[in-house]
């Protein structure tokens, strides 16, 4: 991957092995933490920290408007991305309310918003006022495709210098499950129907008129699938681009990655197509409810943590991953060990090897 | 139910209703938070709030010893327990780990450990030193399978005093996966083996022993079905007891009671038989990994929240549990309305209703 300062490495097979024995070793039944104890192995892996902490958390939250949404795809209309914005910037949106909770800082990215915004608080990338509708031709140009996960390769790096332990990567963009789809359907090979849902809530006979335009696109435009750049810039979105940048920094940099709903697992499926290293430094946080999302999370071999019927995007459900994340080395960090605790193992704790 | 000081009343409709329709205003599509909605209504039903808050988390863990363990039913020796207490005491558990990370309070609550216990922050409630091997005779004489359930309102009554929003209940007790067992298979119906798990990890050869155990336990005893304290006291435990004390005394007081893995549900089928209006006020927190889990949770209706193939008891999972109905509640109050935010709905959010 060239546009990377640092090579993607592979997983510390030491960090986890010292990590696992730790594991072995804390006061409870072995395996009892089951995914827990499985997360924070991971995550020494990917820091190469035996015993890793979590305290910085950071959520980035990439925004971009779509031309195709002109095509009625969505439920809300195109102004809501800028409104959600300004939402986000006031501390009233889901995400804010979640990153809240768990303690995380949420940086909002403007990557190509069809409207002037301007926020002390707002990172702007804008490549353009929304991409070109897909339908017809190519949602950007090939150089506007790099311009994005340069973009995000950017932000990662610079907010990473103020302090990351893991990032959670969330999206806003009235018509990006239309884009997630043919993205999805291009790189995993999937029929366009398996892989489309109703977004923010569209009525069945609009789903269908959904799944044409995604087949309309990809016909139209031919992406291939093994150039992502190419799929990114006829069938993506400026915040896919843009997400999938902070995804190979921040591998890179060997802080772990917590993926949100179909979305951002769209642009996990562009980033793993750029550089298939970058996957060990995945965390999938959720199975949205959105129709397609399973899809793709098996294709890449991910398991969400958890399964709640989600489907709001913004980085929500990534923040409810990160915070089992920390919760899982903390776990490995300050639970006493039986020797610590005077607790007696079990009587087979220690088999012969024979 | 008699023992109780406060009638166990049906969940407050009005207030249900207007958390959904706060729900339904804010600045998401709508039920795109899927659970975290469900779980904030379920709140305000229980609690008479359409905005509750969780400020007050409380964890009570209530320990006992069991005379079974001596049929070599557990993979750890009985002495577990006690050294577990105080592991318990001293922070260095998975449930003090978890608990801090949610920032709930935890309560240790001895029921009837067999041993001598001394500690300022230990609230003793101990029927015995471990019950009787339930295998030849009744665990316990059905005047003690009352004090059991008792003690626990007692304790719950303490400590709501001191603030409590919401209650998560855990275990500690080698052999309290044989119990948990005994009690399933009586109150469900289901087979001994279908509700039978490895517990803290024993051998097959162990666990085909085990199940004999209860069997043997359940022809010896004769457990009544319809009569909840006959089945605490022939085949249950001091901290079931307990905890189903704790379960009716918090439904009874409005109080969210969050139950954690196969032993606490356990509890909760007897707190549910002996006053069946407390079910409405349980939130199953997570399925754990103990074979039996899952068919007493279908059995009462509940839902998991989540699923990390964890069984360490104590109450850890309640304690994730938890974490996710207050950050349910927090999006409930916290998050901005559409008018608010001055975002547009969709355009068909308020059809008309003929």
């Amino acid at each position: 991957m060239q546009l990377l300062r640092r090579p993607v490495s592979a997983l510390d097979e030491a960090a986890m092995a010292r990590a696992r024995a730790r594991q072995d070793s804390l006061t409870k039944p072995l395996r009892s933490l089951g995914v827990l104890e499985d997360l924070s192995v991971k995550v020494a892996g990917i820091t190469g920290n035996p015993t890793p902490t979590i305290v910085d958390k950071v959520i980035i939250t990439m925004a971009g408007d779509h031309g195709v949404a002109v095509e009625g795809v969505s439920a809300y209309p195109r102004e809501v991305t800028a409104q959600m914005i300004y939402n986000f910037l006031n501390g009233g949106a889901g995400i804010n309310v979640l990153a809240r909770h768990i303690g995380a800082r949420v940086v909002i990215v403007d990557m190509g918003v069809a409207a002037d915004l301007a926020h002390d608080r707002l990172i702007s990338r804008k490549i353009a006022y929304g991409t070109a509708n897909m339908s017809t031709g190519p949602a950007m140009t090939r150089e506007d495709a790099v311009r994005t996960i340069e973009a995000g390769i950017e932000v990662l790096e610079l907010e990473a210098e103020k302090g990351m332990d893991i990032v959670g990567i969330g999206d806003m963009g009235i018509g990006n499950t239309t884009a997630s789809s043919a993205i999805a359907a291009t790189l995993t090979g999937a029929a366009v129907r398996a892989v489309t849902g109703t977004g923010t809530g569209i009525r069945s006979d609009v789903f269908d008129h959904k799944v044409q335009v995604i087949e309309a696109a990809i016909r139209n435009n031919e992406p291939k699938k093994d150039d992502p750049i190419d799929v990114l810039a006829k069938v993506g979105g400026f915040e896919f681009g843009g997400m999938a940048g902070v995804i190979l920094a921040a591998a890179s940099r060997r802080i772990p990655v917590v993926i949100d709903g179909f979305i951002s697992t769209a642009a996990a499926l562009i980033a793993c197509a750029l550089e298939p290293a970058v996957k060990e430094y995945l965390i999938a946080a959720h199975l949205s409810a959105e129709h397609g999302h399973r899809v793709v999370l098996d294709y890449l071999g991910l398991k969400p943590l958890l399964a709640l019927d989600m489907r709001l995007g913004e980085g929500t459900g990534a923040a409810l991953g990160i915070s089992l994340v920390e919760a899982a080395c903390k776990i490995l960090n300050q639970m006493a060990t039986f020797a610590e605790a005077g607790v007696a193992d079990k009587a087979d704790a220690h088999p012969p090897t024979n």
